[in-house]
């Protein structure tokens, strides 16, 4: 198929050219990024804009079973939703995130809804740029809510946050005042902090845990683009799917808020302009590797080097000055 | 001043040169990196190695009175001491490690000892490559040991075990065995774990805690190039002067050791090829900021993005088919 006949069955919501769509974003080869340049560009003709939500836990949280509750909740409502993955750890665990979609049995049979596992790549600068054009292909699809899972580990975070509008950080009750260890990077990147498990024997500790994170955020400075009260704690319990239109309700208004303000719009013009800094940076570090004559020059002045032959600033400014001729 | 006669003055041992040196290194500007590149290469024929000694301690644990009285006692001995420190932070706090040599009076007054502070550089990749290159430098100065000390945080430590020889993490008696948060990443790249403070009312806690430590260490698989009981925890009173010897003891007999079974040699290798891959991609890089026509293009480019008139993926491709022609 032409790339441009790919970019039209997306847009007319055709669910296998998304998957095939997605796949091409995801190579590497120098010709499949020049397809996947075009494919976005026609895509981005669209105009589509889904609302991009962020969601962040850690492995016990019921990360999947919030998603298959919450998005099962969300086409109920008519919506379409579309389901993607950051893990950085993918390379190794081969695939930990969403790998098995048996966890969300009912959202992965529903027409409306979109699930797609993180890549495999190695590289977290390569699933972040697998990620936002995946996006902006769910986005072209005609899908209406494009939630971005990840583990709650390393940059993954600050990654997802810096390509979402609403990021939400879903944690697990706990015992005390312990605050789970979150950093405080982290929490000051959530706009939603869900306390999931609020059910049975754990529903009273996760009203607490709740009430302590409520009392941690207050601590920190309110954000000029939010509204009164914002960022807030809430608690739902996935199983008994209880408390999820809430937490829609919250991403909802503050996503309007934003979008009135003019929020919303700057903010992904901005984190457009930065995922065309890195794509650039990512490329010209690409060409060290895929280039043959580079990667052949690379390797011999690193014996060299290695040898003790040739200082490594001089053979660095050696190959440099080749690569600018 | 040509830069091989500074060369030249740098290996007669001139202090003065030294610092000069070395701020040639720092600096950005094209033309420096291709004189600071001669200045190495040059010095690198002198053949000359120090012992490569990594220190990393967060604020509090007493770092800059260990280095003063470590660095004092190797001095005594008729060893010549230099001091570097990476700080990742100088660039926001004006430089926290070591811009205030007051707090080692004695030893920034040795005429065997020579203390640089952190460059003032936003980027850790900068001060890296400056570290290291500040590394040779001493090195062909005929410095015998050189001690780079880092701040317990991030990645800084990383860092400074890969351009060392032997790691030294410096902690603080703590209560319990709460073993202060060290995150086992850091706890499995030390070779000796030094508990200061061992002097008072903490000569106890810091026992008990060094006790704990050597624990947690043993559960650390060893390490093929080390002989047996290494990695190993020690108690130090920096203020009272007091199991400073036994530290240096442990380091030479490691160093020693490592030195030959070949494992030295070969490390050494290994980091020396690093640094020329991580100098070629910094290089690379660089050409996007400080190349006026590129930097340019990717301001307007950038714009357009920002506006929504191009595809981030479209614009980078656009801008690397540029730096390619």
């Amino acid at each position: 198929m032409q790339t441009r006949d790919l970019a039209q069955a997306v847009i007319a919501g055709d669910r296998r050219a998304l998957a095939r769509a997605i796949t091409l974003v995801e190579s590497g080869r120098a010709d499949h990024r020049e397809a996947a340049a075009e494919l976005l560009e026609v895509c981005a003709k669209s105009g589509r804009q889904a609302l991009r939500i962020g969601l962040s836990g850690t492995p016990g949280v019921g990360k999947s079973s919030f998603i298959e509750a919450f998005g099962t909740m969300l086409t109920g409502q008519g919506l379409r939703v579309a389901v993607l993955a950051v893990d950085p750890s993918s390379a190794r665990s081969g695939g930990s995130i969403l790998g098995d979609k048996t966890r969300m049995e009912r959202l992965s049979r529903d027409p409306r809804a979109f699930i797609r596992p993180s890549p495999s790549q190695a590289e977290l600068g390569g699933v972040a740029r697998r990620t936002r054009e995946a996006v902006a292909l769910c986005e072209a699809a005609g899908f209406d809510v494009v939630l971005i899972e990840t583990v709650g580990v390393g940059q993954s975070e600050t990654l997802v946050a810096g390509m979402t509008d609403i990021f939400v950080l879903l944690l697990a009750p706990a015992g005390g005042d312990e605050l789970q260890g979150v950093k405080r990077g982290i929490m000051e990147m959530a706009d939603l902090i869900v306390v999931n498990k609020a059910d049975g024997d754990l529903k009273h500790t996760a009203t607490r845990t709740c009430a302590d994170y409520a009392g941690a955020l207050r601590l920190l400075r309110k954000r000029p683009q939010d509204p009164e009260g914002f960022p807030k704690a809430l608690t739902v319990s996935a199983v008994e799917e209880h408390g999820l239109d809430r937490v829609w309700n919250e991403i909802r208004d503050l996503a309007e808020w934003r979008s009135s303000s003019g929020h919303l719009a700057s903010r992904r013009a901005e984190q457009a302009r930065g995922w065309f800094e890195e794509e650039v940076r990512q490329g010209l570090l690409a060409r060290l590797t895929r280039d043959p004559v580079v990667k052949g020059e690379m390797d011999r002045l690193g014996q060299s080097v290695e040898a003790g032959d040739i200082a490594p600033a001089r053979a660095a400014s050696r190959i440099l000055s080749q690569i600018k001729g």
